[in-house]
């Protein structure tokens, strides 16, 4: 079994044999040095004349970017070094040379690096990221796990619509159409009136035309779903789960973070209660600032940011206008012009990351809004059936993980949360 | 904040309000039971005349199965019922009385439960079957993170097919076609070079117009992938993985597998190291007792169970022939006939539940396999890449929840183990 760079902690004065790729090299005279990475991690080789074999040292400039390489050598603890140890080297072997690297110091244009995305990701940033992802989903999993939620998947595909119909995927599904999941989050109200909390956590797709960077075409997304919650409990959950990811990501990722230049100080403030503001009141901020603004519709990424940008935590904005929110939304019994909707927006410009509500219970108002959206009631008779056989009120949310991880990570394109993007226009790698 | 049965231990002796959905009631006289579901639990209710007020104690039989109630009453500890608590019920209040529920007593078939999936998951055995699921997918996460491991996603959607053509979803994706994931290895094969030790997890499409209690068109697949690892690394990983999912399932989710039935004794046995056989001699076996089979094909099921009826545990079969497993898979060097593959059969009669093994690290060879399967060369040139710069040795495998779920809860029917299946013939709900 091969030993990890991570693991050189427990090496300390051994002789080991350690294989990676290369990811840096030099020679200056005497001493030439070898940044090996494995993917947990980074560490210099010091292959020193007359310390190392002289077939090494003198086979050394064969070394090519990337190349894979075994160094044996002993482990010594060098504060200095990238990692903390390094690896006073006696021999290398060159396991397979690699040809030119195609991704260079120079600037790439972005067409360039995501037609290169298998290789991009080697580097020390596309790193970082996959690794904040990582951490950022776990957290997400052990958040409801530890609450005892019941993942409960929801399928992919689907006869159905959620989201409205002009964005969908559609496949041939043997003598049938079937459509690629917008939102587990249907399916999630079924298994939370069997499950009592529920989540869902999959892939999810938009065929939206759109270039932005905020979008992409198939995106994760996790959907819990609570028995007997409204509104207010809906968005205490979400803020003690936001609190909980941030927090959690920026003590265990705090390497990664670095590396990506990330100002952790304005995500330390991430710290529930966050605060809420009725949509009347967000869309008066906002018509205040951007007078063409219409006050009923939903907002733009613009928008978002002049609300957002009054706050230094997330803040919500709840009771949008129900006709600008999907059929399932409850309305206000107050106000029906207003839902029991709530969105989540993060702060620094990212927009909304969490969308949800408390869900229309009523069979007669849901049988009213799915006519009123031009749905096919035929479609959603499953749906209705959750109101027929026990309503109960209930609520949850959506959360994007690309977007979440964009924030975290402080990156401008969500193209580079997810190890292979798709994105309007690209579907390869 | 709703009050959860799983909770009721720290209630004893305090008067609460229980909401949920009505699963059983009968009335016995001056005495009336309720069993409340929440989905985290069952909970007896007792109404005494005399002790809940009369109104509660004369509406009780306004109550329908899977009405959705909010009970008031004190909690006391009942070692007898199920869950442990019961309450002393003071009032109740139907919250949405049920219309008669369509899934009774009688014996219903298949077809008809799967067309009610969404309530049928509320019964106890699918209830069960779904906390057992959750459970698992949390255990092979917990492995793998635990390991040093970063989940990568494999998108979706791709340009290219893994395991063959013949059985893939087409999207139209844009101006482009693009495939359902048949397998997110290609791509894990990527990440692994970045990241070290990786797994993705999501969806898997597999278009088979067959109807087998084994197959689903949608179903979720693990597929760790290690840099450095050969063959028996991978078989080592895979038994340590498998132990560990079957071992914690079968502590944390024994109150579901007793409701299950599930002989848990026959579990309690699968302990690495697990017994591995060279194709050569499995074939040999299956030969013996099925004279039709012949040396050189892959194993249908009845030749699987040959194999593993032989064994308590799961069973490796290692090296089988090079023609009948997929173009990556790497040939055994002094025998190109055989490749460096492993699949996993599990007991009691359960069949192939991973399959796996080490990756061609040949550019020369590999070019040669896709020719061979008739693969569009420029289709894997991001995949080919992946020896250009740096090649090194590797293996990983996959291993299909839906199949682990069934064998674990020892069921016979695949169709069981998601919320909401996807089978040949059936999207819906």
């Amino acid at each position: 079994m091969k030993l990890w760079i991570s693991d050189l902690k427990n090496y300390v004065g051994q002789t080991i044999e350690l294989k990676g790729w290369a990811y840096h090299h030099r020679s200056s005279g005497k001493i030439k040095f070898l940044v090996l990475r494995d993917g947990t991690g980074y560490c210099q080789c010091v292959f020193a004349k007359g310390a190392c074999d002289d077939e090494s040292f003198n086979g050394f400039e064969q070394i090519t970017q990337e190349s894979t390489v075994s160094v044996s050598g002993a482990v010594r603890a060098e504060p200095r070094s990238p990692g903390g140890y390094e690896v006073t080297a006696q021999s290398f072997k060159i396991l397979s040379r690699a040809e030119p690297y195609p991704i260079t110091p120079k600037e790439h244009g972005p067409d360039f690096l995501m037609s290169h995305r298998h290789l991009w990701i080697r580097s020390k940033m596309q790193h970082a990221i996959l690794r904040v992802r990582a951490e950022i989903i776990t957290a997400i999993r052990d958040f409801f796990n530890g609450r005892g939620f019941t993942l409960a998947d929801s399928p992919i595909f689907t006869p159905s619509s959620c989201e409205g119909t002009t964005t969908l995927f559609q496949t041939n599904y043997f003598d049938e159409k079937a459509r690629s999941s917008q939102s587990g989050q249907l399916y999630a109200e079924a298994t939370c009136a069997a499950l009592g909390k529920v989540y869902c956590f999959g892939p999810t797709f938009r065929a939206e035309k759109s270039k932005t960077r905020r979008h992409l075409i198939e995106f994760w997304m996790v959907e819990p779903e609570v028995a007997f919650n409204d509104l207010n409990d809906n968005m205490e959950l979400a803020e003690q789960f936001v609190e909980y990811i941030v927090q959690r990501t920026i003590t265990n990722r705090a390497e990664e973070l670095k590396a990506l230049e990330r100002d952790t100080s304005i995500l330390a403030k991430v710290r529930a209660p966050f605060p809420r503001v009725h949509y009347d009141e967000a869309a008066a901020m906002i018509k205040n600032e951007n007078p063409q603004f219409e006050i009923g519709n939903d907002f733009g990424a613009p928008d978002e940011a002049i609300v957002s940008g009054k706050f230094e935590k997330p803040v919500f904005v709840h009771h949008f206008p129900t006709a600008v929110k999907a059929f399932y939304m409850k309305q206000d019994e107050k106000n029906p012009e207003r839902c029991l909707s709530c969105d989540l927006l993060a702060p620094e410009g990212y927009g909304e990351i969490i969308g949800g509500g408390q869900r229309e219970d009523s069979l007669e108002l849901l049988l009213k809004r799915i006519d009123e959206h031009h749905l096919n009631r035929a479609d959603f008779e499953w749906f209705l059936d959750l109101r027929r056989y026990g309503s109960f009120t209930h609520s949850g949310f959506g959360l994007g993980i690309e977007r979440t991880v964009a924030w975290i990570c402080g990156i401008q394109h969500v193209r580079e949360t997810i190890p292979f993007p798709r994105l309007y226009g690209r579907n390869y790698p």
